[in-house]
């Protein structure tokens, strides 16, 4: 395909894009396929000869859509929602035209530059300390990672450096792996898998800490938790908060379990990986308050801000900490300008993301995009309210953003069957959690495209399905 | 920005892209730009209000082009090329527009299983193993990884846990910290800096295996390693084979190392990230001989065939090694059909990556692939022609794929004056390397657009920057 094909192909795969989201309502939301469904709709081998392209795209139709789970149409309220908006789009066309591999400042200096002060820009949209600012002279600044579990475990793993020099520094002669057998990080029973995940691949133990009766980590349970290991010899070195956990969008207190972290010597890394775009709205921003005792801090803006995935941006308070961790220059990597390069990943190649954020902060303003954290809070609050006006429904969580926790009272049984009602029906599609032993049906406002009339319409159909289930026989 | 916007700007994009593709040559294959250039050429904060797009592109020309080193100019030979293709982008585009995250089946299940067919047929073109094949009913296949590093990462977690399994098998009171205070890993000295990474983040000794005279590892001298180590009472669990390493492109013997590795009960994972796309061509793929004792493969079809950053392909021979190392099931990512879910990497989020590889698969054909790589072989040999025909240089390394490592013969002082020399001039763009402590220059067939014409005219600028060089008083 040379550059005219392209330019025919291009403009008409713009087309198909603009088309598959403006008609993606008429879309079953989840699809109707078994696994294994798609192999047998291909050729067991790749072709020998070039195939046409009209064949490619007639089959995007025939073997692709069927087995897509549209997350960006509005009956889509599973998991947390995945970034989408035209500016992004365009942004990674023009990523992927440059397709430079950014592992260095030489590699690329505009992608490293951009993503340092998007991260600046970014920094003080949400208001975050002077510290975790690059700007010209800080020793703070953020990073784009791929996902938050990489986030995680990159602050993990910096802190686990951290610890066995501080450790050393004292007892010369310990080696690395006795130290390691001593360190104890924490989290939140209601955390991430992935945090659970990055103390595996990091070696080390990891306490869960129980939440209280608002799914929150308190200060006084850590605290307790720290001395009992203190005091049978372990060494606690890292902590790791959620704002916004992926069940109930609970908020872990982060200014009681701060300033323990702090006194304790203890790395705190914060995952708003959710919750996180919302404080650039100054009415959720308290939500963050006591980010000044993290070392490091992640969110997604692939989640919640607009900006298509991959891009979890996070800040540290000292850069060295983490560049620190891993630092290796083989000669290939060397440049005269080293200094201003980053290895704060697992990943040594990384695509020009920091052009999304630039797109999108720039196209939308901070305006538009706090319109567009208010508007998914309010349709989660719309819904919050025809829940709590059914008597046969509960809340299960408080409704902070744009996460709603409910279910029929009853029991855990007959709320696993409405749920498959709701999944085999596929009107709408959401995914359930687990809540002090209850099963809990999670509704998160999703798509860009969702508006009062499909919040009414879900709601609509939740409440007839509901009326068919209470009237089997055995209720 | 609405839909009949992002039409009108996706077009423009569009031709933005061809636009660049087409006229690269004429810009400066490297920039001419400090540290910190792009931080003063645009605002310090996020605008508060929605900016114009016809003033962000004119910002894409003013702020980043100047500061981007152009990957895809037929005057870039640093580092290993960057994939670059019309059919991969055009992929891409459908990719951000579907926009799910493919964490597990159900999320997306044509993002789990077209990536698990296109693992199948890049595996059969690669001519891999059975076992390598996922099928229907097999117990290994392939996984698309971001880069190669996350692949030797995930190999060698997986080695860890399978060597902890062991131990504990016959030691069921040794603790993991025990255990891992006694793995060993080896690597070449030549391999990647990314895999003394993974076993830096492992937490567990990695030993560099000197190479021989063609800069490959023998099997002797990993034989010899592994004994003493085995009797100092350490535990020898992982080899991390390179075939095409970074600095010279130079293969490791993996006939002679892969049936010690199976005797020794010791993990073989093949690093072929550049080199491997080229397996596809009948007379590079004896180079793959050996692949049958290894327990994980990985290559980067984001290198060297057309596909765009990211694709990483691995290939495991037992999926359960890899997936039973870190298995974790919250509920809210359990579905009906979970097995079919694949937990393989680090990031629990991914793109639609496998979209990519359909597209070029098909609008290359495997014999348009074939070509590609032979071309970009035959330039390699031209090159290596013209500084073999030039007595006052030397070949540093048998020049068997796309990367010829030449000097000066001289000091290593007068080549890094060259290299100096030709990074200034900015008219092509490469980077050094050292090969037993000679300073060399590597010059790698980069760029799809790079033709004979534009070899000839990069050893003429090199040899008139020589000229110019042996003027000096001082030579």
């Amino acid at each position: 395909m040379d550059a005219a094909e392209f330019r025919r192909r291009g403009r008409e795969m713009v087309d198909y894009v603009a088309d598959y989201l403006e008609n993606i309502e008429q879309r079953p939301v989840y699809p109707d396929v078994e696994p294994g469904y798609l192999r047998s709709l291909i050729p067991t081998e790749a072709p020998m000869e070039p195939e046409n392209y009209d064949d490619i795209i007639r089959d995007v139709e025939r073997v692709i859509m069927p087995g897509v789970t549209h997350w960006h149409s509005p009956y889509f309220y599973a998991y947390y929602p995945a970034a989408s908006s035209y500016p992004a789009m365009l942004a990674d066309m023009l990523c992927g035209a440059i397709g430079c591999i950014g592992f260095s400042w030489a590699a690329s200096p505009a992608c490293t530059e951009l993503e340092t002060v998007m991260l600046d820009w970014f920094g003080k949209m949400l208001q975050l300390p002077e510290c975790f600012i690059a700007g010209t002279h800080g020793h703070g600044g953020g990073v784009i990672q791929g996902t938050a579990s990489e986030a995680t475990l990159m602050s993990l793993l910096a802190a686990r450096c951290k610890a066995v020099r501080w450790v050393q520094a004292s007892n010369p002669k310990k080696s690395e792996a006795e130290i390691f057998s001593k360190l104890v990080a924490y989290t939140s029973e209601q955390a991430h898998s992935s945090v659970e995940r990055a103390a595996l691949i990091g070696g080390v133990m990891m306490r869960k800490v129980p939440t209280d009766n608002c799914f929150a980590v308190r200060g006084d349970i850590l605290k307790e938790m720290v001395e009992k290991d203190k005091a049978a010899g372990l060494i606690p070195f890292y902590f790791c908060a959620t704002l916004g956990t992926t069940p109930s969008c609970g908020f872990d207190s982060i200014t009681e379990l701060g300033p323990i972290c702090n006194g304790e010597n203890m790395w705190m890394h914060i995952d708003a990986a959710y919750a996180g775009s919302a404080f650039i709205c100054p009415e959720f921003r308290p939500l963050l308050n006591g980010v000044e005792f993290a070392d490091s801090f992640n969110l997604n803006p692939h989640k919640w801000l607009l900006v298509n995935f991959d891009c979890s941006t996070m800040w540290v308070k000292n850069r060295a900490d983490i560049i620190g961790a891993f630092k290796m220059e083989p000669l290939y990597l060397k440049h005269e300008n080293q200094e201003s390069g980053r290895h704060w990943q697992i990943p040594l190649g990384r695509r020009f993301r920091s052009l999304k954020m630039w797109f999108v902060f720039r196209m939308y303003g901070l305006k538009g995009l706090q319109a567009h954290i208010r508007k998914q809070v309010a349709l989660a609050k719309e819904f919050e309210s025809l829940v709590r006006a059914d008597k046969r429904f509960e809340i299960c969580a408080e409704v902070i953003l744009g996460l709603v926790c409910f279910r029929l009272k009853g029991s855990n049984e007959l709320n696993q069957k409405l749920l498959k009602m709701i999944t085999k029906s596929r009107e709408i599609h959401l995914v359930p959690c687990q809540l002090s032993g209850r099963f809990v049906l999670r509704f998160a406002i999703c798509a860009r495209a969702t508006e009062s009339r499909h919040i009414q319409q879900a709601w609509q159909h939740i409440t007839q399905l509901t009326f068919e289930l209470l009237q089997e026989p055995n209720h």
